[in-house]
């Protein structure tokens, strides 16, 4: 039997989990593309790290290496930084390697040109994992929602300050505090500036901003904020008039200009945020015949963030046996 | 230019809701599909009744004319009940036309025959406004989780129900005030047997199932019960504890047999389905990837229902679209 043959870029979480994935969920892929998968294999940067992967798969240091794998058909980007993930994809889809990424830093910054580029080279580019892990938005905004218009979407996009914003106030307790909880548990990393700052937010908020309304507000036009300055006093105050601070992304068209900001703000109990809590990612869509309706899911996390590249690539394969049948 | 050529069947809430949705967005259906929508029929019980359509569209009570219409390609169903609407379904997709329904009592009961039929003659069959409305959970199920396993479905799927026990609580009424209340507001019938008694609900649990687990439990085997019997005193009390009822839909698979209960529970505020009040409906889902997930829309209304059936369209004819690009 003919197998899909796909390559790892990066072997942390997200990579773990996208190999993890495959390797259970093997035989509900084959009954559906009517193919296995398989990793074929994995770029990695420390070549002395020991790893839990099969030793019949090719690991290397080199994305040259990557490239010249016969027949490889897709790669599933998992690093971090806008380089080198946007030379190798690029060159990926030169060579017509259908690409998945999830790397928000990158796609936010260059989205725009590898979709093109996919288009050239009629190859599927596909970014559900970079924005909010396991709440399929990408999808949702593209393949459900086509003919409404979409005129403002908010979004809490960051589970870590979710995290330590919940535990600020439930358990009245400091920033600082509610961010050595959020390491303790796995949920912040040693450095966690991208997540409290709001750039990681940023980023998946200009990919949604992209999607959504076909471009992107001017970068350094958009009120960018994080939640290090929020004190455990302000919490509380807020708390006893029962409203809450939640980090929440919002896009908007206002007399034709695109707004955009990325802040903590202070939202009522009828704000359909406002339950969102802990390591949770939401998004909030008002379209012009839905209405308003909102997706709640988990933020990250290996799974829900391997769960969006397998799902990506399952909808790349389903619509090509589409086509392939109707060809025939 | 070519045109869909499209009908309706049934000139209601949601019939009307499609008219509109396909006046308003007539332009974006136009740039998205590359050729207008038109509606062409219209399949009405009452000839006497005053309608605000537009007099070169012909108006009939008789679906034999309708099937009659030269190059007819859509129909949208927003009739009620099982009949006739099983039946000029089915006589529709032999006749090649591809069909959207809202009829949920129709669907939960011949929804796997339509679909084996449109299978047959190739014909897309399409129900997302079958259930919850505005809560796009139907595509979301079928084209997004295709490689998670789905676990488990919890769901506040009736409106009216989710908006009387709402009140109940938040306003300290009654149960008979309450759905007096939601009547007067539009959001219950003048018969609201069918919400109150979880029979809607029902249908609507019952289409998920098919969807998400291949099949449905035995009908009578699913313990189902309505609202009326709450009392304000029960509502009362629960509030004091900070706990909630709702009408919940339940469906998962346990020791291989698939389980379902559609009745009024008792959550409380960590549950996913606690702070969706009001008219919104919300649909939870457990799955193998990415965990837990939660939709939350609006119920039902005729835009939001209209969006359902209108999106359906589109998804229809981008998806020939992207076929025929692939043949020439």
């Amino acid at each position: 039997m003919a197998k899909i043959k796909a390559a790892l870029l990066g072997y942390g979480t997200v990579g773990q989990g996208v190999y993890t994935a495959l390797k259970t969920h093997r035989q509900r892929l084959k009954g559906l593309l009517g193919e296995e998968v398989e990793i074929v294999g994995v770029l990695i940067k420390d070549p002395h790290k020991r790893r839990d992967i099969d030793s019949n798969i090719f690991i290397t240091t080199e994305f040259k290496d990557i490239l010249k794998i016969p027949g490889l058909q897709v790669i599933f980007e998992a690093i971090v930084g806008e380089e080198p993930g946007y030379t190798y994809l690029r060159r990926a889809i030169e060579k017509g390697i259908q690409v998945i990424t999830a790397n928000k830093v990158m796609f936010a910054r260059y989205g725009k040109e590898l979709l093109q580029k996919g288009k050239e080279y009629d190859v599927s580019v596909r970014y559900e994992a970079t924005t909010a892990g396991g709440v399929p938005i990408i999808r949702t905004l593209k393949q459900i929602l086509q003919v409404n218009k979409i005129e403002r979407i908010q979004g809490i996009l960051n589970g870590t300050s979710n995290f330590i914003l919940t535990e600020m106030r439930n358990n009245e307790i400091s920033f600082d505090e509610a961010l050595k909880l959020a390491q303790r548990n796995g949920y912040a990393e040693e450095n966690p500036t991208s997540d409290i700052s709001g750039k990681d937010a940023f980023c998946k908020t200009m990919i949604l901003s992209e999607l959504a309304f076909g471009k992107q507000p001017i970068w350094s036009e958009v009120e960018l904020q994080g939640i290090t300055a929020i004190t455990s006093e302000q919490v509380k105050q807020a708390s006893q008039r029962n409203l809450k601070y939640k980090h929440i992304a919002d896009i908007y068209q206002e007399n034709g200009d695109l707004k955009a900001s990325v802040k903590p703000i202070l939202i009522e109990e009828s704000h359909p945020l406002y339950s969102v809590d802990g390591v949770d990612n939401a998004i909030t869509v008002e379209a012009s015949l839905l209405g308003r309706f909102t997706l709640i899911g988990p933020g990250a996390g290996k799974l829900p963030t391997a769960s969006a590249m397998v799902e990506d690539l399952a909808d790349i394969y389903t619509v090509k046996n589409r086509q392939l049948q109707l060809s025939i």
